[in-house]
């Protein structure tokens, strides 16, 4: 559980709330019009931008993994792959069904490696799992993005379309207020979307999709290794040699910062 | 057909035609003074901006291919490939006289190959179609998307326009709220060109450009081998290694998810 | 000529008269407050952002070749250079001096083979053409980008200005109108400068200065080998060797489509 | 001490606070509804942006950076190494508890060589720390300008909120001015957070990076090398040929200025 | 002398003033509000964001070199790097006294030649100086467009500012006129700090940025050879060969253009 985006929504809601309930009440801030120029305008856009497959893929994805804790640090992998091809060496193939790991990718590659299957077969299978799960990353992250850059647009359209109907209809400027209230709804929900919602998430699914490229990038190499029998120490060793400079020492800061 | 864009389109007129039912009727949103300097004035600086050839080219080509599926993914090429490979290989050249397929550049090659064209002839035809093809559906994603990039300015010009008009005029000022009215028009227009048709197409147009080179030329090098009389077991490992780590996994993920 | 540059600026002229009759008489759309900002400012910017060099070579140079169409393709060059290989070839040298080209650029190279040059005499003149030729393409490129990109700015210092005289002396609300139109006007001018003038011209001026270097290294590279008796087959070969791969086949595409 | 960050601050506050008391007092100037929608919206959108630890890190980091000097130029550093090189070789190890510098990370470095730690121990060590500093460095100035580029983003979405509910309860269109103020207020603190506060910071911080990796990398090169007991004059010339050529001259070029 | 700053500041000035005139005096476009967010907040903001020696040094050497012609193009330096080989040849060391030449960084060169410095000192002193200069003017042009980026929104903030005292104070609505006047002034100053002053010169400095650049390593190669006592031709040959190709014939197309 990735408590940084709950607490981010959660205190995003808490902080309209109040600003809305100290002014007026909720109906006042509730338009069926601006609901429909934000979300309709924004899903028709982005149904044209992008293919149905990445829609259908990508955008559930990114809500989930936005929620979702990278369970392990790059660092902290190594060790528990080093400890994994400790069990494989102690206790061979079979000792492995027994090891638990809360990565469920590692868990798989654990699996393939437990019940004998050749080498070619896990690098594929794993190779094939790993890509579809960052292409589908990508796509989340790019539609959250597309939809946080078009929502203030529809916005300001919505806001546009109110304020036509408004001066076609203007008789008596004294009633000009509420009107132009409900208009200015539609800008309200389009700068609301976009920066509360939509681009905060493109850019945390964008910070995922870089550490689950080296996460299972890592895992990949390592159950490999382990399939060939090869020493914890070497496992260890060669797996800290592929990490990037910047990942080798994340664990550790955390101990004592 | 891509579903996605149509769909895209429609739900966007649906979505408009709902808000402006719901608070008046149409003829308050038309206006042709906003209609002339959007479609006029964009029209102008377009035909400015590029060559009167890649006006021509890919314009059109460029409407035509947001609504048209790729037939195929790279992945189901290659299993194409290797199954025409195999005909080739049981039946000789004139096997693959009666070879159907859904994707008319394949046929073309495939034609080629059962009229016994040399290698050389059907490289050079088949990569100048290519190329040509690629070139125009480049121009038109740049052409949609400098529309996308310029409406909005003629939106914006053209209510400067109504307004200059207006406030010349003006002498009775209860009578500002219908001109007001029509002046707005002209930037809602430009934001609806700009956000809900124009940059969407340019961004799918974009997508299918990547799309289509590597596709257009696995076809190319899948009929160059099957040319070659190459084993269909070749021809599909060499396709493979050729694709980009994310379209090898491409179409296996359709499959589970 | 480039039609497309010229049929842009007109119908760009059309639209806007149109829209200007429609509602009022060119009067209303004059001011020369609007024409002052908009043109001096825009200068006044333009000659501290560039040295004088630029200012003197890159304005009229990108004024006259916005209009001027492109006399050859790369292709249509390279079928010209192997022609001309094949007078050389023939007729020698002197043959050269009746050949007759619509490139004149290449027809300086053809004289200056014709008269006997030397191979090293040759090559430094044409490419000190040809730099000197995209030098000054590039920074009038770049002047009207930059002009384009400041028009808008010195448009709203313009506005504000008027909006500063008339809130200033403003008495009478009812006056207020006329004033608020005049000011617009230059916000008005800079949009039109901006979008219907420099930025869609530097684009244009842009394409063109990849187009030329690419044709340009061409004939100084196809008029080298015929000063060195290459056979015309050979000139072809080579020539269509170096070619992008996108202008290999740009040429063939015009006949067929 | 960085005087110039405290300088600036210093300065921006007596700016607005000139500009305010000539014009009326402070409390016109505040109001909750804008401090809640600017920091609660801000600080929301950011957790929502960012990992927990990047906040947790980065954040703090950035803030005391801002204010503190690099102690050292690159320059100056190699000069300090090479006496420190000078000392080891006359004294040896023990010589070196003695030595006293103003940077921290250099001290760490010395007193690690002073205990006789082995070579690979105090790279790893070194290097570690140095990582995991640029590491959280790197966070501090993405969060800074994350904040700059949504705070103007949540000031419109504050006056929006402030003006609907102005509009929506304006019966008396006199009562308009003081709600219109308290509406521009959120606009306001948006653009001074962004503009006055974050940007300049991220700016800032982004600078120290640079020069942090490079004085930390020379540092962990000229600590390894009196480790290995090289002579001063081969510490410093190597030193110096590590350095990127613009600081080679850096620290010179203060003296003659 | 660099002309075109100096006349863009002076027909700005004049566009300035026309358009004050004819409309006013230029008591009405003066504020004291506005001068000080303006300067003072630029002021502010850029001292956080820069360290206190780039302000030191990078702003008053950007404003004196945008007005200060660079005397010599590539290609002359090379001529007179040739003569003054030429005069070294035939005159030795000595007649070095005894040479002119405009450019300041090219005499020092020659003195320390005349002077009988040795290779590696001269290369040191000459590359230090260069490098101080680039690192100052880099600074310079980095602080303009900083300036020229924060103007505009202090210009804003100085706006809100005044609005916000003018709503606050709102009693008699016919008293608004004057102080929206005031309140938009600096709005008005931001948008010409930033369009005619600030960022035109940062532009031009870094123009100047990349000629210094490759002059003064010229003269440093140049300065290098004749020290060695290479022979002019040698000199002239292997400068050339240094040069950027679009450097190469630059000075040549001054003359016949």
């Amino acid at each position: 559980m990735d408590i940084a985006t709950l607490l981010g929504l959660i205190s995003g809601a808490i902080v309209l709330s109040t600003l809305i309930l100290m002014g007026g009440d909720f109906r006042m801030f509730y338009d069926i019009h601006a609901v429909i120029i934000i979300f309709g305008g924004s899903f028709a856009a982005t149904l044209i931008r992008f293919p149905m497959s990445a829609m259908i893929h990508g955008l559930p994805l990114g809500a989930k993994l936005a929620f979702q804790l990278s369970s392990l640090s790059a660092r902290d992998l190594v060790d528990e792959l080093a400890r994994i091809a400790e069990v494989a060496r102690k206790q061979g193939p079979v000792g492995l069904e027994k090891v638990e790991t809360s990565e469920p990718f590692l868990a798989k590659g654990i699996r393939y490696v437990a019940d004998g299957y050749d080498l070619e077969f896990i690098r594929d299978n794993l190779e094939r799992d790993r890509d579809n799960f960052l292409l589908h990353l990508n796509e989340g992250s790019k539609i959250y993005r597309a939809i946080g850059d078009c929502a203030p647009a529809f916005g300001m359209i919505g806001t546009l379309l109110g304020m036509v109907q408004m001066f076609s209809n203007m008789s008596d400027p004294s009633k000009l207020g509420p009107f132009m209230a409900v208009a200015l709804l539609a800008t309200l929900y389009g700068a609301l979307v976009a920066n509360l919602i939509c681009l905060p998430i493109a850019d945390k699914l964008h910070g995922r999709l870089i550490d689950e490229e080296t996460n299972r990038t890592l895992i990949i190499d390592g159950i490999l290794m382990i399939r060939d029998s090869k020493s914890p120490t070497l496992v260890r060793e060669m797996l800290l040699a592929y990490l990037p400079e910047k990942h080798r020492h994340e664990e550790g800061e955390l101990v004592p910062a």
